[in-house]
């Protein structure tokens, strides 16, 4: 059974392959190469090095090359590049980046994990520029911390609102310095839809300066300036390039290998490319969206290492399926945790998918138990059968456990239906009787249903500017402290005397702070032959994106 | 549609049936009868509000009989106690607690949600102490809190080791006294296993005196000497009795209804008795475990909420069935989370159902990021198929989050190899790129599969005794910290070159520090012709015993 095996990229998903590799066969040859000096280290725990809060290098360095070589008696050869693939002969070219040394190595199975690139556009005055950084490995890594202890720079630009570019921006705030995020698109964390990124927004826009719908245009002054796209300038003495990142996929292409319409490597659901010898896995390559099956890319860690220990598996033979990503991300963003799993509504209307969506912001924690803070859902679900197709997050504590929850019940083909069913464990300081996630269920199937029809924060402005009625039903209090223009206040404890100042020839639009107690009037009024229809989310989803 | 419908007990059971009731229907006239003064509290903050974790006595009344009555158009009797059930009239029997006055009152639907009472054995000289106290209700806790606020304790005994026993000898620590625990068993926390239990014995053998396998025989002086039936004395200046609670079943038993072999009113799975208009929900019920299906109590507040719906859709005939409890419960133990979900080894043990368990102990998020603590996880499953049948978890964070993925994970009936399919949300300060789940339903489905023997912490020292070899693949400095008795020392680094130093005609025990390495060292022995059995959570789980 013994084989040799080729691994071309020793981090994420290469060195799992390879570990995995070796745990099921002994006698295999296998051989690592990595075109950097470090195999197996902490991608994701790279812009808390600079920051600080990891304060040690050395834990970056999950295994070494000397320490994995021996645990798992693997050939890894480092600072090596695999040029070429010699799929004829079923050898690989590569190159020693010391000597610049040349050879060649056959194979019987090769493995490509060779990851993903930050882009790099071709900006006017980027070459010129000495503080211009992108973040992806350890010398990376080396060179912006550097730069932050010898340079001390006041002011830095972080160029692109992702993930990475919120990491480096808490990062570099951390370190004292004066951040400016630069986005191109309307929001930040694409995983989120434009609501929930609008909590992001208030609070990143706290701690940095945040511009959204420019972008930049030139780098002057060697970099201390950055010119964006509306003619604004800003000064940096460090600026951060993280606007994505694009699969390594020139060995894979030149070898002729097809790349899907973003480049990444296209592999079957064994991971195996068109060639029966040569397997791609991690953010190289292109995958199938595990609920609606198109063709998407995730880079990220989940993927890569499920897929090295699944393309070990296939390479001796079980047959194990890669099912498709969901794509559940999450990312600390200074205090908040922001979190996706599955599709959110963007992708839905671009795949035409018909889909309702929920919003509710409960405790993370009972709300008599102090330390608790809202954290606000979205759901994202079939109408008709109730299928989940995805949730986000927003809060300061609690939305990590929300987001795996819902993540498992999509994985186990639960419906919105079970969501109240989960028994989710409850003590004051962890949770609610019903927690939220039962909450979403309660309200997602309601609408299922048709028990509760309902309206979203981006249609009643409109609503209400042609005429509609829409009854706030907070008390005067709550309302005094901020409404939707146009809404007429009735208290919830009131409405039953008030039925008669309502019309019940046409729709009455109901709000409430979040959603439940609009729910409750809804109740009341369709009983009492109105047609009531709720708010979701409350005046809260409202004003994230009205404030 | 209009019911006349009569709910006995106003707090989570009953005002959540009530809530649901009046927003099914508008036009019911909804009774709920509630002995005690207040409705609607949050009897789970009953400890913090003693400890002063919750400092607003206001902050533990959810609702208040004025507002719930306005806000779902309720008619609430409190201090009204409802002395019996006339099922051939379909009335009740009423009696006013401040006038003794009595009445009848009749139903169309009757809804019992009248709780469970802590239990209280005839010990002697219980009736002469002043200071001893059980934990139910708001006056319950008014009387601690005033005894503790007016009488200074300095040592207090808590009698009973389950969590509400446990949350209040934290509480009453956090007010200064000196607590000691006495539990009958040798464990704390009955849902967990005693290894698991172990872990929380030592640390609350670090913020109180925690006597195991003792009972409480007498209290002498009023209360102030609490003697043990082991003879051991302590003092007390305050003693909390908390050995677990019994339903409150005297007005079902009366009026003929069946109870189960624990006092649980029986119920079919909408939530019915025998009597076709008498419905009972919550801690007085008996319900069916979720997995086994044998007959069970539960007396936890989401069982209650989730009848409380369920038996208002059912009145309504929606026919909605309750599916049984799977049992999840968590407790804040001083700095520990403790919690679990589904059945441990001792019910599966006792049902006599085939089952197997795996210990693992990840870290709560990535070991890089600072703030991360191990999670020490028990899984049960059937090994024949995979079933998951619990998981118990104990550690300082992160453990809520892999029990409700869990519970999750078994109410959408999967198995140990989905497990390692979740795609959970990882981020440095929040997972690792493999979840601890993730690894839990490697290690389960490797042993379902075959791949892996393993031999548990209690069986290890007898194997040992009669001979057999137990190899300890950590590093020298590691054993010198401590190691089972007997077991020799080779390193996994060095285990390949070693192999001649082992007998290939017998099984070899094979432990390290948590399992993980231990199943490498299984990988290289066995495909080398030895018969490896893995020492499951390695030194950690058996020190956790044998400590
Ligand atoms: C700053 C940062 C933070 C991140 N944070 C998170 C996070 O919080 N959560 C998360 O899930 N993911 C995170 N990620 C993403 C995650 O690290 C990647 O998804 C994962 O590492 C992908 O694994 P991979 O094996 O595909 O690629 P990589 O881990 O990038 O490994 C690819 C390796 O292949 C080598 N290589 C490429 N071409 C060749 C060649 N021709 N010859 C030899 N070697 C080659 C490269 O040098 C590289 O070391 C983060 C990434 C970065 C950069
Ligand atoms: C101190 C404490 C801490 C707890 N912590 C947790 C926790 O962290 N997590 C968790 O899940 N659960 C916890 N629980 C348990 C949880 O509170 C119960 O499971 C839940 O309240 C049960 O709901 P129920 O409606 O069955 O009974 P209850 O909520 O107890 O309500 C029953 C009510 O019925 C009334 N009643 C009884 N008989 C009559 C009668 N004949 N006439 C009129 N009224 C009557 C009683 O006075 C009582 O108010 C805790 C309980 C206590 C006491
Ligand atoms: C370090 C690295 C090589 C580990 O790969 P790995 O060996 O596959 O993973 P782990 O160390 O988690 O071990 C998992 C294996 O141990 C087993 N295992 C884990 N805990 C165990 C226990 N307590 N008892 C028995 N077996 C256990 C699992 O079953 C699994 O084995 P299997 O795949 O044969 O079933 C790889 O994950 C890596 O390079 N990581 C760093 C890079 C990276 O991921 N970056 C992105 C995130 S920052
Ligand atoms: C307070 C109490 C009466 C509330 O009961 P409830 O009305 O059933 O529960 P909630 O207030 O959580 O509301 C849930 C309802 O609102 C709906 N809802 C919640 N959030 C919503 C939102 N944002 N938008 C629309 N609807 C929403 C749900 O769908 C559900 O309605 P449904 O059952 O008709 O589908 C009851 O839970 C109680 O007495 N609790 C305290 C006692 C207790 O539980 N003790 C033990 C734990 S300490």
């Amino acid at each position: 059974m013994s084989k040799k095996i080729i691994i071309v990229g020793g981090v994420a998903g290469g060195a799992t392959a390879a570990a995995r590799l070796r745990r099921i066969d002994e006698t295999s040859h296998i051989t690592v190469f990595e075109k950097g000096e470090h195999i197996s280290f902490a991608n994701c725990g790279l812009p808390y090095y600079i920051g600080g809060t990891i304060e040690d290098r050395d834990k970056l360095l999950v295994q070494t090359v000397e320490g994995m070589s021996k645990k798992f008696n693997l050939d890894i050869r480092n600072l090596t590049e695999v040029t070429a693939i010699n799929r004829a002969d079923q050898t690989v070219t590569v190159k020693k980046a010391e000597t610049g040394e040349e050879y060649t190595e056959s194979y019987d199975e090769l493995v490509l994990s060779p990851g993903a690139r930050p882009i790099v556009p071709p900006i006017d005055g980027l070459n010129e520029a000495q503080n211009i950084f992108t973040l992806r490995n350890i010398p990376d890594t080396d060179k912006i911390k550097g730069w932050v202890d010898e340079e001390h720079p006041k002011k830095a630009v972080v160029i692109g609102g992702g993930f990475i570019g919120l990491e480096m921006a808490e990062n570099l705030h951390e370190r004292g310095i004066d951040v400016t995020i630069v986005e191109m698109a309307d929001q930040v964390m694409a995983p989120l839809d434009y609501e929930m990124a609008s909590i992001v927004h208030e609070h990143v826009s706290s701690k940095a300066t945040l511009i959204l719908e420019d972008g930049v245009k030139a780098f002057r002054e060697n970099g201390k300036k950055v010119v964006l796209a509306s003619g604004k300038e800003l000064e940096s003495d460090l600026t951060i390039l993280s606007i994505g990142v694009r699969p390594e996929n020139e060995l894979a292409v030149n070898a002729g290998l097809p790349v899907g319409q973003r480049g990444g490597i296209i592999v079957d659901d064994t991971l195996r490319t068109e060639d029966p010898h040569i397997y791609a896995i991690g953010d190289a390559i292109e995958v199938k969206d595990f609920n609606q099956r198109n063709p998407t890319m995730v880079p990220l860690a989940w993927p890569a290492n499920r897929q090295g220990r699944i393309v070990a598996d296939n390479i001796y033979g079980k047959n194990v399926k890669y099912k498709g990503t969901l794509g559940t991300a999450i990312a600390k963003v200074f205090d908040l945790t922001v979190a996706a799993t599955g599709n959110n509504e963007k992708t839905l209307r671009d795949l035409n998918v018909p889909y309702e969506a929920v919003h509710v912001h409960p405790a993370s924690h009972a709300g008599y138990y102090p330390g608790g803070f809202p954290v606000s859902l979205k759901l994202t679900f079939n109408p008709e059968d109730g299928r989940i197709y995805g949730v986000q997050g927003v809060g300061i504590n609690g939305v990590d456990k929300r987001i795996d929850v819902i993540a498992t019940a999509i994985k186990g083909g639960l419906t919105v239906y079970d969501l109240p069913e989960l028994e989710l464990a409850y003590a004051p300081p962890y949770s609610s009787a019903k927690d939220p996630v039962n909450m979403l269920g309660y309200v997602a199937s309601n609408i299922a249903d048709g028990a509760l029809e309902i309206v979203h924060h981006h249609e009643i402005d409109r609503i209400v500017a042609d005429g509609g009625t829409l009854v706030d039903v907070r008390n005067p209090e709550e309302v005094a402290m901020g409404a939707i223009p146009g809404s007429i206040n009735i208290p919830l404890d009131t409405l039953r005397d008030r039925l008669s100042e309502l019309p019940s020839d046409r729709k009455i639009y109901i709000t409430c702070q979040v959603g439940l107690r609009g729910y409750l009037a809804t109740r009341i009024l369709e009983q009492n032959g109105f047609q009531p229809v709720n708010l979701s989310g409350g005046y809260k989803t409202y004003s994230c994106v009205n404030a």
